[in-house]
């Protein structure tokens, strides 16, 4: 066992749009978004990750097939351009999720394709953007997306997402928020999906220096290891299986081989 | 607090297909499968709910709007005809079900259009189909389903739904079931979806009685009561809301009116 | 199914030592706050519940078996007498809610032995006592508990209770509050505990007219009737049971009878 | 980050008391099933974890603050000795599990007295001796606690445990397991308390050889991973804190330094 692991593949998705139009999020962001949460993530993994951007004016809006089939873990973040997303798009990504890859679903991605599939529901939110202080209180203190991170921080200025939050009840809840304004969020939420783990992660909006933040980006690139999902994606889907009379015994003997 | 409340409104809907192809399903279900559902519900819950039935071959789908809109909960039986149902119809059933209608997924209906895009998953599972015995164990006794359950009861013939479940992991899980080749199955699984709530429960196949089982027909019931939302089904959908400054209190003074 | 199911038996145990001491808390709550609170749920269920009190101070400490056994569901408020409830006192109260008697434990109880030996951990949390507002935040609307409350609810004057709140994650979440100054509590939790339901509900404090606030009082009485059980309570505990071969045979024969 | 990080102290405690008296069980464990058990991790987990022993009949225990206090994941077996351990360190093992250690309940350590103690219930269940074979079923694959296990795995001669399993609902329930007489069982069980994390997994009797099977073996691994907590125990258990106001405030700044 001293042969080092494989790096975790990760690749971050950003829309990159807002980049491009508003010379106030250029200002903060000046090598997009996605820049400064990949480096975010390589700042805490090292070499225990591979970290690649893509964006939604690459080919294939950056995922062609030969990317994502190369992703272990996948990042989202997106907001004006939800709608350009290719649906055969959408149905790739919740497909390696169902195999088994890990996504992260980055503050206005709960209205993004693949996450609102992949939950069920409407994922709608309350929201006010007057760059409210946040604070993350740590409620699953257990849990390794809340390694390093105390029992409080805070956002200085963020945009507010309030409850409710329509999401399925999440698997396990590691933190929620509050603002300046009085209202709560479920801000740190983790889910299974198939052989896949998603976490959404709400701090992070274009107009303020989120991604810069020390514990936002201690709690993505955590969350990149525990969505990581070390037995591997599976090639193909589960499928609807018929199963024979003698399977399991079949199976077994094959073990023994 | 001495007037009664009014009757749950349940509409039972049947993809009503292998009861005209197969006269064997006929010989156990002369009136069609959603007759006999329908009648073990009436047969529990009595005055307190007014079930209908609806079925494929009918006009809208069995569901046009005044049906749909006047439905508390919905149980839904498909398998051979998923793919007939109209997305137009699935969005609306979604749409009731996150406003907060009662939802009951039966046996088959665990690959029909509303159930899978609610959970997000594909819904896959094993299957064979030799009519071996089915024992349904009750895992979480303080849930209201299992009321009047004991700790197993049988199936005497029924197809074998084994695992690989492929669902999100269920908000309670109240019965798991055996099967004589060695399969296991989550046969009792609880979720909300915004304002709905839904239960899927496998007992039940066409080419078995299993709705003329006691203990199946009073789950259904059971089903129903915990299923229904008391406090109504909400007009509109929960949207993405803007939350101005103030909306907390402006709020809270209309409570006082 | 005419005929008028029985009335949920409703014990509301109170510790009434404030009351006593402080002349405040006595002008808040004259009769103490057991009597609110039962008068609460009384308005509420009206018929459907037989609603008496019980307090400290009484032979048994209020609860004898006479009475502990005619409970369908016990309501506990303790705070600076915890210690002096007996330990045969708690193990009575546990074993019953195991058999499946409903608890509601509100506030400071969040440290009263039935309910930390049922959770299982420490219960401890952060608490300030100034008074501040505390917003209640619905989280999960589809839940009885919630029905008829609003996507938010204030009580004016509180004590802060924040997170980390050290409980089990609960089986379902319902209610998060947030403080003026900042802090969160997930304030209304749902748990299993054998053939019980065990209800924690954070707001309410003898310094403060809290059980007077309309919302809570339709809280506590929602939270009534989830956790009434109406399989009715075991007359004895689940034990550790030998199960013979053919004993499945057995119990499945015996329910043909 | 090329740094390895330091290794996982596990302990293995076990009752070691049938290893003395049962020739048949010494014949499979000859140097007691706390030996294998430890091997079986070892042989995974290689350099990543130092693996002791610790048995019931040493000093203290085995478990002498200077060793527990040393241990970042235990694992416990026993049996008939359950009333033999003393409270004071069912008190200090259950304290520091709530401040971070990870503690895997193996088999009938469902009834010993930290576990139960943690979970709040009776952690009864059904039995029957007779050495069945065992079919040990994955139900959330995207589990790491899964890792390198596939759909299904035997235990070819096992004693019985069957539902219902008294214990509160899982955080995440792993592994389903049947029996060759129809039973099934909740046999790979996750669950959170304060800082700690806890796994129960079923398989494993004194009597069969369970502890040498290769799967078995595996999922124990796997477990003292995902109980491993990377970010550590806390010194002190979390207390009941008054936070005065300003502590927000003071706790930010401090994070600035």
């Amino acid at each position: 066992m001293t042969t080092q692991p494989a790096p975790i593949r990760v690749t971050v998705w950003g829309e990159n749009v807002h980049e491009h139009r508003d010379a106030e999020v250029r200002a903060i962001y000046p090598d997009g978004m996605h820049a400064t949460i990949a480096a975010g993530i390589s700042e805490h993994l090292g070499e225990r990750a591979v970290v690649r951007t893509a964006t939604l004016d690459q080919p294939d809006q950056g995922l062609p097939p030969e990317v994502l089939e190369q992703t272990d873990v996948l990042t989202w973040w997106g907001h004006i351009a939800h709608g350009q997303v290719e649906d055969a798009l959408v149905d790739r990504v919740c497909d390696r999720v169902r195999r088994g890859m890990g996504l992260l679903a980055l503050h206005s991605a709960h209205l993004s394709k693949p996450f609102t599939r992949l939950m069920g529901t409407s994922c709608n939110l309350r929201w006010r953007n007057d760059g409210q202080r946040e604070l993350v209180w740590t409620v699953k203190p257990s849990h390794p997306i809340a390694d390093g991170i105390g029992d409080v921080f805070a956002v200085d200025a963020q945009e507010m997402y309030g409850e409710l939050f329509d999401i399925p009840e999440p698997d396990e809840l590691v933190f929620i928020s509050s603002f300046a304004g009085g209202e709560v969020f479920r801000s740190g939420c983790c889910f299974a999906r198939g052989y896949g783990r998603v976490f959404y992660f709400s701090p992070g909006d274009q107009e303020y220096p989120v991604y810069h933040n020390p514990s936002v980006r201690r709690v993505i690139a955590n969350g990149v290891l525990w969505a990581y999902r070390s037995a591997g994606v599976l090639d193909t889907a589960y499928p609807v299986a018929n199963a024979p009379a003698g399977w399991i015994e079949k199976t077994l003997a094959e073990q023994q081989e």
